[in-house]
């Protein structure tokens, strides 16, 4: 759906007009075999601090890229406040929500460990190459923080009681999310959904007590772990995020 | 997510108590080597007409199953009525939005054809497959209808105008999704979404023309076909479909 087709890089990198950078051997290859760029061809930089920049190609070497910083194309934005908790799932799965959760504004993922939560090892370097990518297709200007693993009980703990935490609970006694959300207040939320296998009753209990919690259906059916959380930050940021909002 | 882990298969034929029913190469595999049941155990069946019936497995012979269908456990529901018109995407993406459309209740599935879409050949067999055990996954009670590609205009000039057509506009001057539907009637409706590439600006021009076409903003980023087509779908279920109303 991508209506201006332009090549567009993550990097750690400062951005400041007129210096100059160097690409990564990944990033080169991507560059020069992939989109088949050539010297004076610009490209566009973001590093999810200074906006975004158009940049020149000024040399290819083996491994780098050279580049010139030009002018600012796009301000930082402020990003979104979205948190998704997710259960790790199998692997092409897992890729796929990270980069639908990213093309959807989450800013941050947390897998989280339940009783029932089958994959325990999670690879955080594959799973923010995919941020990285999705964040650079969609235009977005930062992109998501990927933690490590954690006790879905223990990080809840700690919560800061001002994230309103969206439950998808397909226990079938949850109201319908669009009734749920209509009187909730837009803040900073944080979208959960469980593992394959579903919460364990008593960890339903615990969750529905819990002040910030919103227990939320998302229909009659039954969902995948994936498609709940693609479509609760979907829903959620029609209702009260920055799907809800005219652009400026 | 699931909460009740039941192996559930589609089936062609009739679906009546006390009959006896041979199930094919493929389910048979699937019973006996990936969910490792033994004759006695029980099974779901539907087919999309007669509800869901459990069945017992008598004998498995090496390319077939005998099962007996005993009672009906859950009766036929009326099916939602929501299409999903899309341009083909490559393999691995079209395999993953009939699975999330599945899921999402979409009763049929058209591929069309744009100006900008890049893949013209389907394989819809295996879409179809995909359908089908998408289906049987997410607990429904009938698979969607696959139509075979077709262009996107000649869809529209037969279109029946009571059908709502939500149009998911990345051109940036569409209000938001939830206050383009505020407005609008539950009724039957389809969800559009564009090929990789977008679609032509006269198309687009000509697409806002028609009565029954509700163009909507999914957010300020640039989504993947894909994406777009499950948000949408997510978000319309939510707000104007069955995931709008509390269950039974």
């Amino acid at each position: 759906m991508a209506l201006k087709i332009q090549t567009r890089l993550f990097v750690d990198a400062a951005l400041v007009a007129g210096e100059v950078l160097e690409l990564s051997a990944d990033q080169t290859h991507y560059l020069k075999s992939v989109m088949r760029l050539d010297p004076a061809d610009r490209i566009a930089l973001f590093n999810g601090r200074d906006g975004e920049f158009a940049a020149r190609i000024e040399r290819f070497a083996r491994h780098a890229a050279t580049v010139t910083i030009e002018t600012q194309t796009r301000p930082q934005d402020a990003p979104c406040d979205l948190w998704l908790l997710f259960a790790p799932i199998k692997r092409a799965r897992i890729d796929f929500l990270v980069e639908k959760a990213t093309e959807l504004g989450a800013s941050a993922l947390y897998p989280v460990m339940t009783r029932h939560t089958m994959v325990e090892r999670v690879n955080l370097d594959r799973l923010l190459a995919n941020a990285i990518e999705a964040a650079e297709q969609s235009e977005r200007l930062s992109v998501p923080t990927i933690h490590a693993p954690q006790d879905l009980a223990r990080l809840l703990a700690s919560w800061d009681s001002s994230r309103q935490l969206m439950l998808c609970d397909e226990s079938g006694t949850a109201p319908p999310a669009a009734a749920a959300l209509a009187s909730r207040a837009r803040g900073p939320w944080a979208v959960l959904v469980g593992p394959e296998g579903g919460f364990a009753e008593d960890e339903l209990d615990a969750l529905r007590k819990l002040p910030f919690v919103c227990p939320v259906s998302l229909g009659p059916r039954v969902l995948r772990a994936d498609t709940a959380a693609i479509a609760g930050l979907a829903v959620l940021q029609a209702l009260l995020g920055d799907g809800s909002a005219a652009r400026p």
